[in-house]
C-alpha cells in the first residue's frame, strides 16, 4: 500500500489537516468527485433519461464492484441511499406479526434501535436484546437460548456499533442463526471499507452498507446486499415499485429476479457513479491491506492515549478503528480544543445517541476519532503528543 | 416571463437541441447544477459533515422554497429521493388492517398501482378503481358511492397522469375526502413545476413530487408534503429513523413535530441543494407565469398534430403538457426517426406502463412530447411541420 499517492490522490489533505473522522463521513479520493462533476454536466447537456441510456454499462459496474467488495454474486446487490434506507427497506420485507421476536444487541445503531421501537409500539413486535458477557463481547449461549425460547423472527447485529471500538462476533452469531434457520440482518455501516468483509462467512441474509464513512464514496449513497436464499422467495421491499416488477395484469405483477427490487426506480446515479469509483479504489487496495493497516494505525492512537491518561471506552476483545475517549473527570471540552485549534477533525457523541451503551458506561459522552488507511503514522503520533501535552 | 433570458440560462441547449421530455427529465438551469458541484467540492475538502454544519441554514431553504411552491408552511416538508420514495413514506404511515380498502383511478402511475397490488396481495388490502365519465373526467358521483359503501382507509389520486394528457380533478375529490373525513394522498409527480398546485385547495392530507422533470432539478431528489392534521395524529413511516424521533428511553422515543419526520437521516445534500436552486427558479418566475405558458404551447402542439393526421390520446377536458400520440395505424417507428434525425427529444411509453388506460384505448404505445416554458413557439412549429411533412 502507497500511503503517499493515496495521500496525492486527495485534494482534501492540502492544507494540512488531520481528519480524523472516517467513521463520519470520510474524504473522497478526487476520482469519486470528479466522475460525479463529468456525470452532471453530461446531464446538463442531455436530461438525466438520455445520459442514463448512454452510460447503462457503465452504471452496471456499481453491483460488480459491490460484489467484488464482500464476496457475492453481483444479483445480490441493491443500491440504497444509506445504511439506514437499506436497513428499512429490509426490514419491510418481512412480514411480521403481532408478538413476533427480534433479538438485537445493546450496542445496535440508534436508527436501527428507533426503527425496532416503532415496530414494537405498531405493531406489537417485542424486541430483546442479548446478554454481552463479563469482556463486552456478545453472550452467544444466550442467543442461543433466546432462540430456543422465542424463536424469533428476525436477529439483527451491527457488525461495529457507532460509539464504541467493540467489532461485534457476527460469524458467531451467523453460525447459530444457520443452525436454527433464523432470518439474519448484519448492519455494516460502520466496518464496509474498514476492513474485509464476507457475507459468505458471516452467513447473513441481509447486510446493510453506507457509502460516506469508511467506503470515502459520496453523501446519499449505500447498498443492500440479499441473499439468494431470500430472492428466491420471493422477499420483496414493502415499498416495491417498477423497478422490482413488471405489471403484468391489472391486479397482479411479476417480480424481478435480483436485489434490484429492493432499489427505488429513481435516483441519483451521478452518485451512484460517485459511490462506484470509491468501491473501485478500495478493491483494487485490497481490503486486506487496508484492514491490516487500520488495526495497527488504530491500536497505536488508543494505546497512546490510554498510556498518556485518557479514559479510552472501547471495549472488547476485538477492537475497530474507531476510538472513543474522555479526559479525566469525563472531560470532553479540553480535548475538542486542542483538537480544533491543530486542525484535526473528529466527532463528538452524547448520551442520546447510546442510551443503553452509555448508561452502563455510566458516562454522558465521548470524543470520538477514527483513523483510516490515508492517515499517517506521523499524524497519529502528532495528534497523540499534543493531546498528551493538553494532560499536563 | 423572459424566454431569451431563461434559454440563457441552460448550458444544454446551445447545440440547438429541441427538448420535449420535460415529463421524463428535464435541462436544469444552470445555477442548479452549479450548486451541487460547488457543494461537493467543498464536501471534497472537509468531509461530508462539517459542509453541511457550515452550510445549515442555507440547507433550511429547500423546505422554504418548497412551502413557498405549493402554499404550505415549511414544517409540511420532508425531502425524497423521489416521489415514489415520498408515496411510500406515506403509505407506510398508514395501519392498514386486512380487508382496508384504498381507492384510486385507472390513469394512476404504474408504481403506485404495483404498490397498491402488493399490499392487496401481502396484507389482503382490496383496492378499487373509481370510474371515469364519458370524457374521461373521474366520476365523482360513483366516488361518492364507493366512499358510503366501503368506507376507505385511504383515497390515493395521480394528479397528472404519465402516459395521458389528462389533469385529474384533484380538488374535486379533495372536496369529497374532507367532506366524509378519508385520508387523500395526490401524487403531484408530473404536476408540480408544470402548473399552481395548492395543497390548500386541493385538500389532501400528503401529496408527493419529484425534482427532475418539471421541476428541473436533479434526478433523485423530491419531496412531500404532510398535513398538519396528520402530524398532529403522530403519523410517522414504517422507516422511522433518528431524523424523525429523539432516542429518550431504552424502549421508548419521542416524536419531532415537522414532517422531517418521514425524511431518512442521510442523504446527499448536494442534491437537496440543487433542488432548493431550482425551486426558487420556479417560484422566482412565478407558477402562474409558467402554467399560463405552458397552456398556450401544448395546445398548440396537440391541434397542429391533431391537423396533420396523428392521433393525439390525450382525452378529458382539461389537459396538460403531456402531449401523446401515435401515426396512421398505431406507427410509432416513423415519428421516432424524424424526432432523432433532427434532434429533438422526446419519450415512448408501452403497454406495460399504463396498462388499463392503454387497454381501454386499445393501443400498444404512444410517443410522448412534453414541452415546458423554456420552448419557444418556433421550436413548437419546427417540430409541428417536420412531423406533418413526414405523413405526405
Amino acid at each position: 500500500m502507497n500511503t503517499d499517492k493515496i495521500r496525492q490522490d486527495i485534494r482534501g489533505l492540502s492544507d494540512g489537516k488531520i481528519f480524523l473522522n472516517n467513521a463520519g463521513s470520510s474524504l473522497m479520493p478526487s476520482v469519486v468527485v470528479d466522475s460525479m462533476i463529468n456525470y452532471l454536466q453530461q446531464e446538463e447537456q442531455l436530461g438525466g433519461y438520455e445520459v442514463a441510456d448512454r452510460n447503462a454499462k457503465h452504471l452496471e459496474e456499481f453491483y460488480d464492484e459491490t460484489a467484488t467488495l464482500i464476496h457475492s454474486k453481483p444479483s445480490n446487490i441493491a443500491f440504497a441511499t444509506s445504511a439506514t434506507e437499506a436497513y428499512t427497506m429490509a426490514l419491510s420485507s418481512i412480514v411480521f406479526k403481532e408478538g413476533d421476536v427480534i433479538i438485537t444487541t445493546a450496542d445496535d445503531y440508534i436508527s436501527n434501535q428507533i426503527t425496532f421501537i416503532f415496530l414494537q409500539k405498531k405493531m406489537n413486535i417485542r424486541v430483546i436484546r442479548m446478554k454481552n458477557l463479563q469482556d463486552y463481547e456478545l453472550d452467544l449461549d444466550d442467543l442461543e437460548i433466546l432462540i430456543k425460547k422465542y424463536n424469533p423472527k428476525l436477529v439483527a447485529v451491527t457488525h461495529i456499533p457507532t460509539n464504541s471500538g467493540l467489532i461485534q462476533n457476527v460469524e458467531g452469531v451467523g453460525k447459530i442463526c444457520r443452525q436454527y434457520d433464523i432470518l439474519y440482518l448484519v448492519d455494516a455501516c460502520q466496518s464496509v471499507g474498514q476492513m474485509v468483509v464476507d457475507v459468505q462467512k458471516i452467513g447473513c441474509d441481509f447486510l446493510t452498507a453506507t457509502g460516506r464513512k469508511f467506503m470515502r464514496g459520496p453523501r446519499g449513497t449505500g447498498f443492500l446486499y440479499v441473499s439468494d436464499k431470500l430472492l428466491e422467495q420471493n422477499y420483496a421491499p414493502l415499498l416495491l415499485d417498477m423497478r422490482g416488477a413488471k405489471w403484468s395484469a391489472f391486479d397482479d405483477y411479476e417480480l424481478f429476479d435480483s436485489a434490484k427490487r429492493f432499489e427505488h426506480w429513481e435516483l441519483s446515479y451521478a452518485s451512484l457513479l460517485g459511490f462506484t469509483e470509491a468501491l473501485k479504489y478500495a478493491n483494487t487496495i485490497g481490503m486486506n491491506h487496508i484492514e491490516e493497516y487500520n488495526k495497527k494505525l488504530s491500536q497505536t492512537l488508543r494505546s497512546n492515549l490510554q498510556n498518556s491518561g485518557f479514559h479510552v471506552w472501547d471495549l472488547g476483545n476485538h477492537l475497530s478503528s474507531i476510538i472513543t475517549f474522555s479526559g479525566p473527570g469525563g472531560d470532553l471540552e479540553n480535548i475538542q480544543k486542542v483538537l480544533k485549534e491543530n486542525n484535526i477533525f473528529f466527532s463528538v457523541t452524547y448520551k442520546n445517541s447510546a442510551l443503553i451503551d452509555f448508561t452502563r458506561k455510566n458516562i454522558s459522552g465521548i470524543v470520538r476519532l477514527s483513523p483510516h488507511y490515508f492517515n499517517t503514522r506521523e499524524e497519529i503520533e502528532t495528534v497523540s503528543e499534543l493531546l498528551k501535552q493538553s494532560l499536563l
